[in-house]
């Protein structure tokens, strides 16, 4: 028995088998053959083979996950019988007189190496497409297994050293019961996915993979942010004992689905959810969420080939803003660029992307993009409660543009005749550090802040929440970053608006506190955080917290401010 | 004749013939040759002729920058004597009956192939340097000429895509009269090189090279941004005026070269110097500068193939501190990493440089470098008035840490009996936003701030400055910049500390009245833009001043706070 230390990315506990998500030792000797029919036969299995798998996982990925994730394997299915692929490796097979591993090899190298070379971003794609395809191939000519997330048919923990969006577009709920990964934390993608699925993760182990093998069993604890290998007996049964807890303390949460958040002295705040897709919205509901704080709208625009339309877009926001009902939900407009890139829009490389052309700024250059998506949300808005908001605003001048454009689209729809409603509130994310210093300036013309803590953290305190070098610096409590959320709360209610906050923050069982304290009016997060934050709201007086206020915001270190509320609020 | 717009980077005009600096066509075909022996005497020859340049070149940098420039064509040598690199064209010239040229290029391309792929950035490094030689070899071969910067005998005007450090290392004054580049900006490299030499220069003009031919005659105007092509007489004929008028000015700035900076009102500030070695010193004091402000001392650990001796840098410490008296000197220890990378430390590749592991982040962790750099700063601290800041601070806890190696280090030293001041103030860079925002925090334990305004506005905004994509965000009148300015300032002075700048903003005219009004003490900038600074200073009434703060720090955006300054300063 070994434990692995890690971070809570998802709440829950899995216990079952691991199956290792990694890609098996492929490598191949070069081999004279005599019987290149033979030959030629092996390798048109391996592709039937592989043909069917990638049927199988796109379906999986359809019924669960909608057509758009459905796209990846329709390119990968057609790598597969692309007869410029395949003929070449029938050939060389037939006039060198090789194996097939050999002649998968040197065709799919060639072809790989041309694409990448190419500069155009979609062909490069292409390689990429290529090289999976080729590696799931030449598993089957192997005989050695290959993993299939989405082919898992029993009880297992999945092991690996990070998801990919496709990795996870595979995870069938039923059977993967939990995952740890190497590399990650709270904010990455994978994590955010845990939430979503409810499944329980524990990232950033950094030797998941190379501690556990295939078969072990293993516990994932991601209240606790541990990893425990082949635990003996008494561990199983103090862990299951855990695991009822947990569901005891989800149903009591549950109890809570339909009251109002209201801390225990009477101030009501609203507790919503951050979703990427219409499917998200059934989670929302049956956790309690009061609306959607952040419709990240990307999602509609990632694992595609070309843009979405304008009629794509409007059914998407449609569906939620009806599901929703009369609960408000915030969309913000595309966030592209930085580490979310569109293979279609050939985007340059950039040093820093994250201090790149993204976001807002992209809008406003390509407006024709930005157009399209603000009246797909124009044409929504009648369905529903909607309120928009720009991500990446740093001026006031950005606002002021992105505003104008969508109040000209407004303009031209009403002449043509359609509806759009009159009640739309547009408001900004404070995520870049200058705009939350001078929010007072921008609580004059926004009707409503969104504070996106992952981005303002990183920025304000110039770190990569993503670069394990300098993570420690990713403090969600360091008093610079209170002080700046003061500041955009204090500028809100100056001018009568409401200031919420979308970023991983929200749902932190420390920051909760501190943020009722300050006055913050809507806390959005993953939606399996809703219950448990609504526990803690109603056992919180926000009088008590608003009197802490001057304290928290003059103190030096992170360090500080958590261990003042870990003692006032006995955590 | 034409004109080109781009970023005046430093200040004079410089009238003369084009000298492009461009690598010329090194395309060739690859042919059969009879005589090998004949053919191993013509590439023998270029590699001679190849040599002697390169030697000439050394020479010029060891005499004009010192030791450490040279040090780069000392490796660049070593790869024409190299007989791992050389036997192999030779024999490849003989066995396969080639031309000298294409057994130069596939020789080295195998190499440099070779070397590229080693996961190691010291043979990356010798990758570039077969490349650059190859060049310079290449060129003879084929009778095409070589820009050689250094071998420049006329008057010129340079022209080029971008210089690099090592060509700016080989520029003459005597000749070179003035550059101009395509990309770039006022805290490019080459910009900030430029004013260090008094070169003038207009930087990002796109198209210069383009549209600009050797031997054309060309205007270089770095007051005003702008490149004239082939002008008319009478435009020289105004040029020459224009350039009279700015050595006239320049005379009238002389003469408070030795006064101190007082406002028209009787406030004193002190107007203070970047410098990056010891040889700026000379022209810290020709410019009346009352110290230096910013040390630089990255260019100790750059362009060498290891760390610099606690002895070396203790030599260029002493060196700087002794020739500027009393006058005080602040150090800046160690920012290395981000865009400045030393090859011989390995640092691993980063998504997002500028936010990742670099400065004193890198210090604290690597505490070997930085002892031993602080070694020989309290060495070096009885020679004259030392003050020490550490770069990068995000946390209190960064800066406690970094002052408790200092204090540790000069304990050692005083019990080995060494001498160490009693009086090097300790502060710190604020140039990371959440230091700028908890100033107040800070301010109880720093002796002094120097607000960094290249990375703070970069931070606070969000964008990189390099970035052509987003420059236009590089906003330093954005009130969110004032408004931090103004925090860290008003924190400083509580507690009786002072506040310098020293990042490109503090040498800046519309900036300057804003510095004086919100009551900074200390302003530090390129040498030649001292005196420029006093005489504006000079004029101003900094009660005036101080009245705007509240108008300024409520503006909306950048373009409204210039033309304010604009106005009332009548620029």
């Amino acid at each position: 028995m070994s434990n692995l230390k890690g971070i809570a990315a998802s709440s829950g506990i899995a216990i079952a088998k691991a199956y290792k998500l990694a890609v098996p030792d492929l490598s191949f000797k070069k081999e004279s053959i005599k019987d290149a029919t033979k030959e030629i036969e092996r390798l048109t299995n391996a592709l039937e083979v592989s043909k069917s798998e990638l049927e199988k996982i796109k379906e999986h990925a359809r019924a669960s996950l909608g057509d758009e994730h459905a796209e990846i394997f329709s390119a990968h299915l057609l790598v597969l019988s692309d007869p410029e692929l395949i003929n070449p490796i029938k050939d060389k097979i037939e006039s060198e007189q090789v194996n097939a591993e050999f002649a998968l090899d040197e065709t799919a190298q060639m072809f790989i190496q041309m694409f990448e070379n190419m500069d155009n971003e979609y062909m490069r794609e292409r390689a990429a497409d290529i090289k999976d395809v080729t590696k799931r191939v030449m598993a089957h000519l192997l005989n050695v297994s290959f993993p299939n997330p989405a082919l898992i048919n029993e009880e297992v923990v999945v092991i690996a050293e990070d998801l990919t969006p496709s990795d996870t577009a595979q995870l069938n709920k039923q059977f993967v019961k939990g995952f740890t990964t190497n590399i990650g934390g709270r904010t990455s993608h994978s994590a955010i996915m845990a939430r979503s699925l409810e499944i329980p993760a524990v990232v950033g182990t950094k030797e998941v993979t190379a501690k556990i093998n295939d078969g072990d069993f293993v516990i994932v604890d991601g209240i606790d942010g541990e990893v425990i290998i082949n635990p003996s007996d008494d561990v199983i049964a103090s862990y299951k004992e855990k695991l009822q807890q947990f569901e005891q303390q989800k149903q009591e949460w549950a109890k809570l689905k339909d009251e109002p958040t209201v801390s225990a002295d009477g101030t009501h705040v609203e507790l919503v959810a951050n979703i990427g897709t219409p499917e998200d919205v059934t989670g929302v509901l049956n956790n309690g969420g009061e609306g959607v704080g952040l419709y990240r709208t990307e999602f509609l625009y990632m694992g595609k080939k070309e843009l979405p339309t304008e009629e794509e877009q409007f059914e998407s926001y449609k569906a939620v803003l009806e599901q929703m009902g009369d609960k408000p939900v915030v969309v913000r407009t595309l966030d592209i660029g930085g580490d979310k890139e569109l293979p279609y829009l050939e985007l340059p490389e950039e040093m820093n992307p994250f201090l790149g052309y993204r976001a807002i700024r992209l809008c406003l250059e390509r407006d024709d993009i930005f157009r399209t998506q603000l009246r797909a949300l124009l044409r929504a808005s009648v369905f529903g409660n909607l309120k928009i908001m720009f991500p990446m605003i740093a001026t006031l001048d950005e606002f002021r543009q992105a505003k104008a454009l969508l109040l000209e689209e407004k303009e031209k729809l009403v002449a043509e005749g359609v509806e759009v409603s009159d009640a739309i509130e547009i408001g900004i994310m404070v995520e870049i550090p200058s705009t939350a210093v001078i929010a007072r300036q921008f609580a004059k013309e926004v009707d409503f802040f969104s504070i996106g803590t992952n981005d303002l953290i990183q920025y304000t305190l110039a770190a990569d929440r993503m670069n394990e070098r300098v993570s420690y610096l990713y403090q969600p409590y360091h008093p610079a970053i209170l002080n700046l959320v003061h500041n955009v709360i204090e500028a809100a209610h100056a001018e009568g608006k409401w200031a919420g906050m979308c970023g991983e923050m929200a749902g932190d069982s420390i920051a909760i506190p501190i943020l009722l304290g300050l006055g913050l009016d809507e806390f959005s997060m993953s939606a399996t955080s809703i219950l448990p934050a609504r526990t803690q709201i109603k056992g919180l007086s926000k009088e008590e917290l608003a009197s802490y206020k001057d304290t928290l915001l003059n103190m030096n270190t992170a360090d500080e401010v958590e261990a003042f509320i870990r003692e006032k609020t006995n955590q």
